[in-house]
């Protein structure tokens, strides 16, 4: 979240253009989806569909109508409850993995709950915003752009347990493309600024701007593909356990599994499952949906290893490099060479070796938002980049994204570094 | 299952009856729910109202389409795999935990699977059936009502788990009886013949007819009721181990409640939660929603303790007793007397102190329908009576239901016994 | 339990050398076991040794000493909690799967600890004993002599989870014989009676005598044994799910055993564990280490099924049949016809079909000992007969053992019964 | 481990005198035990002292006899099996949760086979050792070492799980100090060489020396002590969500603790246990047994944070600190002041903000030691500075120690940093 001395330079037309256009693209993603299939948590780490369409809603609703808007009245006595995530300062709430058990409320009255609070929020914008609260709107419609990317990842590990497979989306016609030659960028090192101060938007955990020494270092200038990991599997990659942490060893050791998630296997060999259904493996194709024990085994086979995540933000600020340009999100990584536009980043999340952990100088927001980010520093790894699930715009070279190493179900793939 | 030399004397008229109308009462009793209420799986235990309307209906297509109608042809090659509940023989199933993740099919497709599966038994039903099909058939049409009362049964605790209470029909006035007086039934004991190897329908755990000596006994004339559950909580029953079998003790510890399941309480008491929603006690209604360990803790309380499923089939049978009259299941059990013809038994399945073992003689049929009784027959309880849920005219003297022992969201109560 | 009224013909020199007696057959089993073999706690179900040699004493102090002796001074006040067993009116006590964290008292303690209350208990016999006291004593020494089995029980399965797959004692000459004919007794069945009423010691469960009706049945004239369930799994009886109840197949698909308890099987095929180390099988000898599960498959894959205990108990009774003359417990079952004076039954308990429920009649003596058998009757089998590892004189045909169905680590076998 | 490019300049005597005197600490801290004692392992990260003994042997037996003494026949086929902790390369063993079953081999036969493997391995020192044998014999010491701390712990958390508290030792005269005041070291930070090159022995993790830069900073001069965290207990620290990670809030939860490992509270207050036995709370006493949550919610109840491990590390370089001289580890914290030669660092270990992972440029040696600190670079975090049971002359201020946040059986203190 903004700290509270950045200026804000929105200007009322376009914080009203921009609340209905994010918001607008929360309902388009639900758009192909049942009633039924918003229900659905496949796992206590995903959420239904319609709890997200309702969450983010409750975020505006809790954090600006209730504090700002002289008298609010809340929607529904009991959303407080149920469509609070995490936020303890706002009370208790619905365990986080029974949010698959609400048939009520319904799907239609979710939409009621977001028209409310959409009209809401428009006479509030209309009144004129004091700086601090443009930045919590701000936060807020960033808030829901994150979880536009957790609802399509959410919703692609609920289609993925349906034994029908079915698609979110129609197929593209297929492609096969081959493995494209590994080069590398390098980097001379030393200090180097990292995180941000700046005027614009940024969530609280890319804050302060601060100095880290680099030593020399190479970046692959593409991430890694699935014909390289095909190669991986064929050498036996996931049967040496000196490639792997020992716990990503454990891991392995305690199911079946051997390949990325959604890759699934038969007689004939791998089959993928993507937003668009089944279908063969690209060799071109970024790999994703990987772990950290996996991205981080895949590179010691390669005699590499995974970058800091300074590194990777000063070498991609260096080179000038960004995210493809994109109307919308893409509901699966596109093989590097494959866009008018490409990018260097932004096709699938990026493991860095570095845990997630506070900036020097880190400090939380007062008051309930200040719960947004730095609680969960322990235990987890930043991912860097975006990936194609991301909506257009919402990432920058400064952005960190985390989960914890065992973690698959985003769009999380590698690239590989090296000292130099 | 009825045995193979069991005669049926069913007309093709009334087979055509027969089915459409159980089939009907299905369909109504899902009516009153979104398709969002009929995807919720709110433990292991509870099946989704849909997959209960689809699986009854695979029950038809497995067993008798596919085996007796020439020509016929699968709804869906997945849902033999969709819809199994437990046959080994037809092969393998989704796993029971994970029926709550099926948002496709949907309610509509699952609505046209039971038109295409009622067309072709209609159709199967007009070119007249063999004495072993009408029995297969009939086995279906009981099956499915088995399913009607869990639906309900599931629904309940589905509804039970979302804060915002939701009833699955209006509320009737509430009312607020007296706990009637407590009287017995004596039964001089003897030589007696239990079970059943007669003509009419029976399911194949309660053949043969054989022979067992029962001791004097008495049996209460009505279940144990609400006013008398709560004297028992008042007397510390939940808070005395000499009370309880070690398991039941040990259930007890492992968890905060005090009180059987959907009784709640708050600062001025308990309330009830019901298929109506939530209101208060009425101690003149049949306690329900009891494990086993409860209603063995509270007959020891009394000085009594459960009858034997022989005690309470000769009794029910030596006197005539019925279950009431009713046009359709009911949501909640009626107070004794609360009824215009009151029956004996049928409000709560009442606990008995018997195993659920194999009756001596015991044969299942072959093949895949052989697993519908036998194999369960370890570590549960036999319950007696049918309960208001159950369907009118489904329950009988011999019919025996079966929990384990810790299960509590049948609508399971006691009725008292003891030696003479 | 005896009851109260049951009559006590002990003299004061039995009773005074049947304690040192008994009390000395503890000692003698736990004589080859060193004081760090006698800690280990290898599953929750197993107790150390040096627990039970505590645990029987505790017994005596607490029920006998502390109640009956005027004077008397607890060895130690820690250990009325660190060695109930499981007698909730006694107080809190060691969590049962903590025992093997008990490295203080040492095995030294435990030894002055039982020549305290050793002294102190003949200190009480030789004042002469009131006719319930004694019964109470009587009681202990049973107590004492199912530990004695239990010890053995839970020391083979302590061996057998250590690599070094250690001897108890040293191996007596290999035998294999010939897998023995089968054949059966004949009972015509009708009213019998079972349990006991009489004045020799009993437990509580075998109690009050009482008459139940039986149809005419066969029973095998002895066990099954290996030989025969090699043949089982050559046949596939492990895969079969239509031999196996539903809890049973599903406990066996959760782990890759494919044989009984202490059954090891590598390339050359199955090897032994016993209680004189690791050997050949010999087809001559009863199977044993069974579940419940496994018999009852087994049973079935013979056309056979598992008699209940009133069957049992009447034809033993009808038959003469008794347990075979032995100076102590044996260590691993003998072949039908390898003992000099074979007995019908007591090489191996014989799993019966009937849950372990209260006979008619059954009272629970007042106070803590009340809590003896009857608070464990729910989910479990009855097991009839005495094993190898039962001292001798201590069942007889009405004796009523009893395990959880999954359980394997007891002398655990079966005996074939089939209607007539 | 050491790379393979630094020199050794250990002489023949100097490595003999070590090798013995090393050897010789670990019988001594086991001495007080019984072998009972020595057998329990109260929770699957505690090892037995007995294994303890054993797997430091086994360590010089693989790593160092079998490799490099011709003729050398391993003591027992099983003990590569048995006492292997996580060496994949070594190949299976035993499973770390069932180290405790082992009652074979007994002590006495561990304590032969230190005497076999100390014979042989004078027999390898005498025959003079190429540089890098000597190089794997120091760390087989190193690693020894660093089991004579585990032994500590472990030992001391089995004895907490004894209702009877016994002491490892006999308890010293108690002490009741008083809080001492808190001031600062000051860093002006800028570019600082953190890890090792040098010649002495390090462990890999510690090397190589790179450089790292820091902004201005402040670290206490002695940890937080145990008056401190009364206050923090008193302030309501444990109940406050807004102090804590989400995951260390999580944990609090889920169990009813509100202290540190080890303080046990009744009526009166808390009591403190000790290898001395249970005492009274001193509050001078440096706090510990702290998870890394505790730590890090009571630096933010300061407002303070708390160190990265290179700012520790470059603060203890620049002040020239060090460890207080003992002349053996010490079974408890002493309070600063209380020591005649009073260390910085030494007392407790002290957790940092910095996650484990490698240093820039770090390499495993090759072979199965590599296995020695790489693979466990993820989900756990540094501590520095060694605690009283640290063998005195083991740590340094470059080691680097680690745990993961949830774990508290370590000598686990902190101590407070903040931004200049």
């Amino acid at each position: 979240m903004r700290t509270p001395t950045a200026a804000s330079s929105r200007t009322l037309p376009s914080l009203r253009e921009s609340y209905q256009r994010i918001r607008d693209v929360t309902e388009a993603l639900a758009a192909p989806l049942s009633p039924e299939d918003q229900m659905v948590q496949s796992m206590p780490d995903v959420s239904p569909t319609k709890w997200h369409r309702a969450h983010v809603t409750w975020f505006f609703e809790t954090f600006l109508l209730e504090e700002r808007l002289a008298g609010y009245t809340a929607f529904h006595p009991s959303y407080r409850y149920l469509f609070n995530s995490y936020y303890e300062a706002v009370g208790s709430r619905q365990p986080r993995a029974e949010r698959g058990l609400l048939s009520r409320p319904s799907t239609l009255e979710v939409a009621a709950y977001r028209e409310h609070v959409d009209a809401a929020m428009h006479e509030l914008i209309e009144m004129g915003l004091a700086p601090e609260v443009t930045e919590l709107l701000e936060l807020g419609l960033h808030h829901e752009q994150q979880h536009q990317e957790l609802l399509l990842m959410d919703i692609k590990h609920v289609l993925s347990k349906n034994p029908l497979r079915p698609a979110y989306a129609p197929a593209p016609p297929p492609t096969v493309g081959e493995v494209p030659g590994l080069s590398f960028f390098e980097h001379p090192g030393g200090l180097v600024e990292i995180g941000t101060d700046g005027p614009g938007f940024s969530f609280d955990n890319e804050r302060p701007r601060h100095r880290v020494h680099l030593e020399p270092f190479a970046l692959a200038e593409r991430p890694v593909v699935c014909g390289e990991w095909l190669e991986f599997i064929e050498d036996g990659g996931y049967e040496r356990p000196d490639l792997w942490l020992s716990d990503g060893w454990a891991a392995l050791r305690a199911e079946p599994r051997r390949a990325p998630l959604y890759w699934f296997e038969d007689e004939t060999g791998f089959e993928l499952f993507t937003l668009n259904g089944p279908r063969a493996i690209d060799p071109a194709e970024p790999v994703c949906h990987l772990s950290y024990y996996e991205a981080d085994a895949f590179a010691r086979w390669m005699g590499c290893r995974l970058p800091t995540e300074e590194e990777w933000e000063a070498l991609v600020t260096t080179e000038g490099l960004h995210a493809p340009w994109r109307e919308a999100a893409a509901l699966h990584p596109a093989a590097p060479g494959a866009l008018a536009t490409p990018g260097l980043f932004g096709e699938v999340w990026e493991w860095t070796s570095s845990a997630y952990l506070p900036y020097r100088g880190f400090r939380t927001a007062p008051g309930a938002v200040g719960e947004y980010n730095g609680k969960f520093m322990v235990g987890q790894h930043v991912l860097r980049g975006g990936c194609c699930a991301t909506p257009p715009g919402h990432v920058r070279a400064t952005y960190r994204n985390f989960f914890p190493p065992a973690a698959r179900w985003a769009f999380s793939g590698l690239r590989l570094a090296s000292d130099r």
